[in-house]
């Protein structure tokens, strides 16, 4: 069987890889050898091992009968859209690592395949190594997936954790992240949330079987935690944790990506470093996690071949997806309930005034209060909030 | 389509249950509603919603053609393998919650179900709600699993937690666990490791696509964990938990279930109480780990429907199943590496001269020596250990 890899950077490199040094099993478990025909890349890679393979434009691939499989490991939504499209009227399978292409036209792609008969699969778009979306849409499908929180960004994971174990200010640790090559020059997706709220996006689509659109989320990054807040969290014996979360309500999900204070009893609470895990409750399931490394050349690499074998045990063969075209109404988000960790220099008898008893937190830092709310609409936060000066507010989970 | 139930206890019942309360999203994933016929049963059920579908004879179910599905919830060896056995040949798929009859019988059962174009499931038979079987089978197919660990038995891990938190004996928290209903009236399975023997038996089968004989693999216990090993492990950082573990060693396996100390990095230190959790290692994905309700009626019900849901989508179709029947012979256990933690009556000098130089942990018991040996074979430890009067020994993870 003859296999195209779509975009050689380094998870297309990676599953070249994989391909090559787990031949032998993969062979077994497919009941024959994959071959990896093509490479789409612009560049010519002059003296790499799949040199000779390197082809320029996809529809060498398109017009090729013998690669039942296409790798897109490009990034972004255009061409990879394109090309993806065209593979799948061809009569083939892709598997996608690229989220931002499963956030905007995983609907649109899972219907092309199943117009054709093929398959598209995205295992790796979500949590990398994480078998996430296999869970949810070959595992627990006895239950109704009422929660999901999730770590599925590695670099804002990494810069969380070293700003909580060394208590360094966010500008000090993103550069350490970006020497060490967990975040990129420009690191506005990962900072700002965009990258887990197209996560949460696809993971949320799945449970509910309908189109989640990513911009209808309400999406907080980290950029404004503070050496400051990580003090606080410490003083509460919690951890702060970039989590991109959906929840049942009624029937419809509501979503968001925020920070949130995690409690050490949390699944979720010692996921530390550049590792994702994603927490799932499901109505008869209970609490499930999974966890593992959640980018990086190799696992990410891994998911993708993962759904290879599995397309090519498949081959003519539409395995269901439930993600159909019409949109999700999402749950208004702000009339969640939570409780809320605020920073203020307004005094107590103006934080009571407005939000009645409170919790004060003392992280010994002068000139400021900290304080937790009692459980409240996020709506009704914002109403009682006017009435001091805030400094700085955190979700409780 | 057309289920039978085999089985009508915890886990049976709960089957029962979870196809009723999910009915419409089942019916949705399916494509059409699974209806429960029968249920086996030496016992009557008068009252219960299901009392009109008992059946006493299994061959009712056997000579039926409207039954597509049969889930199996007996428990043990015979007669449920008869029975399965029955099913498979008359066309039928199965799923289990039966370890004992996997860990037995799996390599006939799945070429049964693939010389009768069915499928036999066991999600359901390691790990309970944890979807560690499919993980394994359906997303690591890229990887070459080079380790797997698991906290596998809910009951041990529950009074390895209570011994922790609350410094009892060994013997009352298993009266507090089966008061609870958490342990069995005789509840040898669990506390002398025979369960999740079963367990690593069955997962290693599937990683290595052999059969493993769970007679081969060492196993201990924790029934000979003491409140003064807890306070070592305390004094040590470290955790105690049941683990069933399993290690690529050449073209083969090596498999261990036994108590085993854990630092607080590991992915298993935070597994507590009822809790199950198996941690991966593939060559690519790096690593894995995978948590939630490892017993309990639902979320093993959960993992039971999500083996009907799959089957029911692939009525007409093997899935294939890499465990044959031909017999994985397992590494030398003896000749595995690790560093002992040893409680002994002997003093420093008797130690030295046989273990050389040791790392002694202070935990403030007297009248004895608590220390932890350098890296060495297991047979290496035997022979060494003649040389002093052991209290205990426990491995180090």
């Amino acid at each position: 069987m003859k296999v195209a890899i779509m975009g050689y950077g380094t998870i297309g490199s990676g599953v070249a890889e994989v391909l090559e040094v787990n031949k032998d099993v993969i062979a077994k478990r497919v009941g024959e050898p994959l071959e990896l025909k093509y490479v789409l890349d612009l560049r010519d890679f002059e003296g790499d091992p799949i040199a000779d393979k390197i082809v320029h434009d996809y529809k060498t691939i398109v017009e090729d009968p013998e690669v039942d499989i296409v790798v897109e490991t490009m990034g972004g939504v255009e061409p990879a859209y394109t090309f993806v499209k065209a593979m799948l009227e061809a009569g083939k399978n892709v598997a996608t690592s690229n989220k931002a292409l499963v956030a905007d036209k995983g609907a649109d792609l899972i219907a092309t395949a199943k117009a054709n008969n093929v398959n598209f699969m995205f295992e790796a778009s979500v949590g990398g190594g994480i078998p996430i979306i296999r869970a949810i849409q070959e595992c627990l499908t006895g239950d109704v997936v009422e929660e999901i929180a999730g770590i599925v960004n590695g670099t804002t994971n990494y810069m969380m954790t070293e700003m909580s174990e060394k208590g360094s200010d966010f500008d000090d640790v993103l550069k350490d992240a970006q020497a060490k090559g967990y975040a990129e020059k420009d690191p506005t997706a990962d900072i700002e949330g965009h990258d887990a709220c197209r996560k949460i996006a696809i993971l949320t689509s799945l449970v509910a079987g309908r189109h989640v659109d990513y911009n209808d989320i309400p999406t907080e990054g980290i950029s404004h935690i503070t050496a400051t807040d990580i003090k606080y969290a410490k003083a509460m014996g919690r951890a702060i944790k970039l989590l991109a979360t959906s929840k049942e309500v009624g029937d419809t999900y509501v979503a968001r990506v925020a920070p949130f204070l995690l409690e050490p009893s949390h699944p979720l609470y010692n996921v530390n470093g550049v590792f994702n895990a994603v927490f799932v409750h499901g109505n008869m399931l209970g609490d499930g996690m999974f966890y593992g490394s959640g980018a990086g050349k190799l696992p990410t690499a891994s998911a993708v071949v993962g759904d290879v074998v599995r397309m090519a045990k498949h081959v003519n063969m539409n395995i269901k997806i439930e993600w159909h075209h019409d949109k999700l109404e999402l749950a208004d988000a702000s009339q969640m309930e939570n409780r809320f960790f605020v920073r203020t220099t307004s005094d107590k008898a103006a934080v009571e005034a407005a939000f009645g008893e409170v919790e004060y937190v003392d992280a010994g830092v002068s000139g400021e209060l900290g304080f937790i709310t009692s459980l409240m609409k996020e709506c009704d936060y914002v109403a009682k909030s006017a009435g001091v000066d805030v400094l700085q507010m955190i979700r409780l989970k």
